[in-house]
């Protein structure tokens, strides 16, 4: 069996029972009902992912950050040359970008995996499929077997962090041109039109954002995928119009699933991950927390989509896997609720009257 | 000359040339123009205050948990009983609260100072005023002197936390029917209606909720304050309407502007404290954090009123301070961002084309 057959095998759906538990537990709990809103949500899911209540504190986290460059970065969908896809990995392998700062702050690991940068960069993980994807606009951007192997470095990296005791995963990213593969794969995988979905990613003008939306279009035209049909062969559809990095986050989020602990959704690559991801393993759905909502129209598009509300609303758009690694704090005091909040029997608090 | 006048005396607005320093410096980070969204708004915030760039990081901080009664209570404009501000006290102070458990989490310290509870409670720093308010229907809430003493009880716990190393400064509070209060005074300051402002705390019936809204308009109504006129004698309508936690957080917050450290706003009451600060001391603006945005629909009354933006939006409606403890770790990230972020330079990133 292959090793994304043997993770398939292995996802089940959340505990619902040790939800219900964490939502009796919360009740009783020296607040008014509810007071503690998304907290609350948050840390019952939790619950639901261990499979225990009061829920294990998901800490400490650790982000991969997968690094990739993209055949489709030829038509200057972003504003940035693709060199700097090479030097942004040395910077935040280095600690100087914002999400070796922010992880820091957060007490979150960094690890830079690279999964397909034009050259090998010091200080990284090697992983590498190839040196760079292909045009998705004239063939697939992948071999079905290189999208199967990218799927496999995030199993495998999500496995060997939870053998390390890592106990949150966040999905980071760095790849010039990646949000036209995101915002091309939501299309692919739910009919979305590539108006809807394509954003300005790392602040791309008019003249390249309008640019960026019709190769889009013309990418999902190309590949039969506009009908939203991506769900129907999911690696294919990956392989058609995906990327290194998108791959290798299906695979972490599928391998968190398997390791039953959560991950925080960051960004509109991991987003687009989490597309392919549900549809190779729906049960898979109920590991994942919405982290960060940021810029990217896309984001919003599947958070809906999926039916997760995220966590942080702060305007970024930088990706890396910066607007996760903000919420992870939040979503670590909501399971310090749950194991150390006192009841109202414990306290001798009186509850409400009327 | 008084605390008050000492520290209002102190007050001068935050440093613009610092803020400049803070905008320039994002623009060198790695990072595209702008793309920490909010998280750059913060920081060049922090800048301003400190006065210098990059800003210090502001940590630690400090929540102070300040507890009182209200003799508004008596016509049950909550569901829970008075003596729940004394066991609620007791439960801070003995680290079983919701606030307990998100500072500890978030690494701020606590502190609970009684400043008029019906009763002395152990473990809590006794600054009494007195045994509770008294009925605002029937009379102010204060003398003017009460009100002077706890806006200088908070001046002093601002001064004093300052002194001890402390960063930044965060009000909380603990007093059964203190957001009856909040909107009574945010009505007194902003002219607002009780309709537009009264919520249901931490969670009135129906048949409380219209008690509490009708008496808001009365008590306003009472006072001569509907009009919006308490900015014409904010010590006299804070005396009139207010309660003892309230007038300490106004010192609080004149305190953290007098010392140049970030106060971080929480929820209905300190919103409510905001009000009467800023029309003390409008240069104390600079140095207020929009924390967390509650349920209580005064609170983003008074964010629009100011023109502040809150950090976090999770639905809590707890008090105590607890949005703005969760809000602290992401203003500590902007405060790293600056001071530690690679620029294009030291980390040989190319810049944008086109």
């Amino acid at each position: 069996m292959s090793i994304l057959d043997d993770c398939l095998a292995a996802i089940t759906p959340v505990d619902e029972q040790a939800r219900a538990a964490a939502e009796a537990r919360q009740l009783s709990l020296t607040k008014p009902p509810g007071a503690l809103g998304e907290l609350e949500v948050i840390g019952n899911q939790l619950a639901a992912i261990a499979g225990q209540c009061p829920p294990p504190v998901p800490e400490p986290a650790k982000v991969f950050v997968f690094a990739g460059d993209h055949g489709v970065q030829e038509h200057w969908v972003s504003p940035w040359p693709q060199e700097v896809t090479l030097q942004m990995a040395a910077n935040i392998a280095g600690g100087g970008a914002g999400i070796s700062v922010l992880a820091r702050s957060a007490g979150v690991e960094v690890e830079v995996v690279d999964v397909g940068m034009l050259q090998p960069v010091e200080q990284t993980t090697d992983r590498r499929i190839a040196a760079g994807t292909a045009d998705m606009l004239h063939g697939p951007a992948m071999s079905r077997e290189q999208a199967l192997a990218a799927i496999e470095v995030g199993i495998t990296c999500a496995r060997q962090a939870v053998a390390d005791g890592h106990r949150a995963l966040i999905p980071g990213e760095v790849g010039i041109g990646n949000t036209t593969v995101a915002a091309t794969l939501v299309c692919a995988f739910t009919g979305a039109s590539a108006e809807q979905v394509t954003g300005r990613g790392a602040g791309a003008n008019d003249e390249v954002f309008a640019r960026k939306q019709a190769l889009v279009a013309r990418a999902v035209q190309h590949h039969g995928l506009a009908d939203g049909s991506g769900p129907q062969d999911p690696i294919g559809a990956l392989a058609a119009v995906g990327g290194f990095e998108h791959a290798a986050m299906v695979g972490l989020i599928l391998g968190a699933a398997e390791a039953r602990v959560p991950l925080l959704l960051d960004g509109a690559i991991a987003c687009s991950a989490a597309l392919v991801a549900l549809a190779l393993a729906p049960d898979a759905k109920g590991y994942l927390v919405g982290g960060h909502e940021g810029a990217e129209p896309s984001i919003r598009h599947v958070l809906d989509a999926i039916g997760l509300r995220p966590v942080a609303q702060l305007g970024l758009r930088l990706g890396e896997g910066t607007g996760a690694v903000l919420a992870q704090p939040i979503v670590v005091s909501a399971a310090r609720v749950l194991l150390e909040m006192a009841t109202f029997d414990d306290a001798g608090v009186t509850e409400e009257h009327l």
